[in-house]
This record gives C-alpha cells, sequence and structure tokens, in this order.
C-alpha cells in the first residue's frame, strides 16, 4: 500500500478512491482484454492494496461491471438517429447502431465479457443492483427503437434491445483475430468485419420484427 | 509419461493417438468450460506427457477447433426441418435449429469459445485447415436453409449461416448463470433462456432476410 494513501472515511473521499478506481480499469482496458487485467494490476496500477480496492467494489469484476454501466448509459445518452429516410428506416437504424458502438471498443469488449468473464464473481447484492441498472438500459434502448417504429410492439422493441447485447456479445471477438486466424479466414473467403456484421444482422432482426407484427 | 505408451510412428498409431486426445478433451469438456481445461490437466486425462500431446496437436487450442469441427458436422449430418407449414415456416426453421443446438451443450460451448479462447493460439497452417472446414460448414447449413427458403439468394442463405455462430455465440455465456446472476436476473423482470433466444433471434433474422429480398 503507497504510503500516500490513507483509508477514506468520509463520503466525499470514498467516492474520489472508487472514481479513481474506476479510471485505472478504463485505462488498463485500453491496453488489454478484460479477461488478462487482475485485480493485483488494477490495485497497482491506482496504487492501493488489493485489500483496500475490496473495501470499494465487490470484486475485480464488479468494478469492469461498473465501468460497463456508465460506458452504456453515456451511449445512449448520445443515440440519436437523425432524420430517417422512410425506404431505408431499418438499415439506418440498425448503422448507427453499429458505427457508434465500432467506435467505443470499451463498451463493446465488456458488453462481450459481461457473461462470460463478469457475472461469474459477483455478490447478490451487487448482481441485483447492476441486474436493475441493464434492464433500465435496455428499456431505454427499447424506447429510442419504437420511437423511430412505433408499429413495434413495447415487447417486440425489447426483444430487439436484448438482441443487440447478444449480436455485439457475439461479434465482437472477431474483430481483433490473430495474424494467422485473419489470414486464413481471407484465403478461406473472408467475412465481414465487426461493424457490417453488427449493422447486417440488425437490420434483418429490425425487418424480421416489423415484418411479423400482429 | 504413462509407461504404456510409446512413440507412434505408425499412420493407425498416429489416428490412435488423436482420437483418444479427443476423446479426453471431449470428457473433460463433459465437467467444465474449455477455458478452465489446461494442456497439462488434457496430457494427464490420455496418460501423456504435454510435450507428447504437442507432437499430435499443434496446441490445446487446435484439439478442441477439432472437437469443435467434428460436433459441428455431427449436427449438419442430422439437421433436418421434415414437414414445414408454409404459415410458420421460419418459425419452424429457427426452433428446429434452436432445439437442436441446446441439446448440444459442447457444441454451444465450443461455438462460443471460438473466438475469444481458440482461435487465440493456433499456428497459420492449422488456422489454413479449420477455416476451409469452417467456411464448407457454414455452406452447407446456409444450403440446409435455401432448400426450405428458396427465395433467398445464395448470399442471404450464407448472412443467416454466419448469424446462427453470432447468435449462439452471444447467447450461450448466459445460458449457466451463477446463483446471484440468476436470481437477480429473475427478480429484475427475467430473461429467456437460451433455447428462446436463439429461436426469437433466428425467426426475426429469417423472416427480415425474407421480407428484405429483392
Amino acid at each position: 500500500m503507497s504510503a500516500g494513501f490513507q483509508r477514506a472515511r468520509r463520503p466525499e473521499q470514498i467516492e474520489a478512491r472508487r472514481t479513481a478506481i474506476l479510471a485505472a480499469a478504463r485505462e488498463l482496458l485500453a491496453e488489454r482484454p478484460v479477461a488478462d487485467i487482475s485485480l493485483r494490476e488494477l490495485a497497482c496500477r491506482v496504487g492501493l492494496a488489493k485489500s483496500n480496492v475490496l473495501r470499494y467494489f465487490d470484486s475485480r469484476e464488479a468494478v469492469f461491471l461498473e465501468v460497463l454501466d456508465t460506458a452504456w448509459t453515456a451511449w445512449l445518452d448520445e443515440l440519436a438517429f437523425g432524420e430517417l429516410p422512410a425506404f431505408a428506416r431499418e438499415e439506418r437504424i440498425a448503422e448507427t447502431i453499429a458505427a457508434t458502438l465500432a467506435e467505443r471498443p470499451l463498451l463493446c469488449e465488456l458488453i462481450s465479457a459481461m457473461a462470460p468473464v463478469l457475472e461469474r464473481n459477483i455478490s447478490l447484492e451487487f448482481a441485483r443492483g447492476f441486474k436493475l441498472r441493464a434492464a433500465a438500459n435496455l428499456e431505454r434502448l427499447a424506447s429510442l427503437v419504437r420511437a423511430e417504429v412505433p408499429e413495434l410492439s413495447a415487447e417486440a422493441a425489447r426483444v430487439f434491445a436484448r438482441a443487440v447485447v447478444v449480436v455485439v456479445s457475439g461479434a465482437w471477438p472477431y474483430a481483433n483475430p490473430t495474424e494467422a486466424v485473419a489470414l486464413a479466414t481471407a484465403e478461406a473467403g473472408g467475412a465481414p468485419g465487426f461493424e457490417a456484421v453488427v449493422a447486417e444482422n440488425l437490420t434483418n432482426l429490425l425487418a424480421g420484427l416489423v415484418a411479423r407484427r400482429r
């Protein structure tokens, strides 16, 4: 534990400590995948002992889920579809979502790591808060889409919002192949990139939901 | 290295050794996630030294990708859509794919681990062979679907086949939540299970591709 740090006791001290831990997590995520970042490195980066980080967060996983929650909310705050031409409404919505997510690799990385890595080691108490906030964010995305596609039911818009998470989770790991895999993929006929895969699948999902509405 | 094993030299001995390693990999996969299985454990289960396993396979990852290739081919060998009622053709195709995949957790686990875990540590030579076989399996799935939905273009059927991989990869990690996450999810309004998520999304994708055909 570095000499400059004392245990934070006042609420504003606790908040400053939490903010510093979250900032260190974001820094490390810019350097490598979340699965490769240990609690020890996170603590080291912020100048605290591991046990001290755990005074402010449940677990390493809880730190990253907090970063995810903030990035997801920031993305929604900025998400706007602009003027949509009627003839290509579904494409434009899907492309806007795909392009703005592709600009946020940290968010895509965390969405993709959410179930397989991050949700494996959190307490019931933290899971409760996180799942409620995640459900609210999904509901917000569903409402934004439904404002543009009013013929969708609330449930169909919710299905679409959940599908965004599934498609990003499934497509993101293919976004950064090793050199060998990239070369072999190109030789075997190639594969569309992350943004194209997300845009294509979300267009089809939305067109399908519109076609199937009752 | 156990006393009973000598270095295999004849083709049929090499093949027997490879078969034993693949069988041990399948056994271990029935016990825990692929990310938690080391080359050491794999070697131990089959009674070989680590270095000896690497005579027959490039890497631990190459072993699991071979298991994936075999499971994926076996699934396609059995995939049949039966008599499809015209009014619910897309649903039936999607539900058949979802139900038969849900019966094969080993295949779903390996599809889901393919990009984030398994393709990280393979040689160019192995990647070339694997990607060609994967492309052939995708083409086979596309053809099976196109036989039922002949109005799809070959490219649209290929988009659907690739989407099956993306949706399974994205949805599978949510299939086995921890107790805390399962409880918190239920309290936050619940979420559909793996088979339902795959069926719903594949139905919408297929209906969207049909609606958007030119």
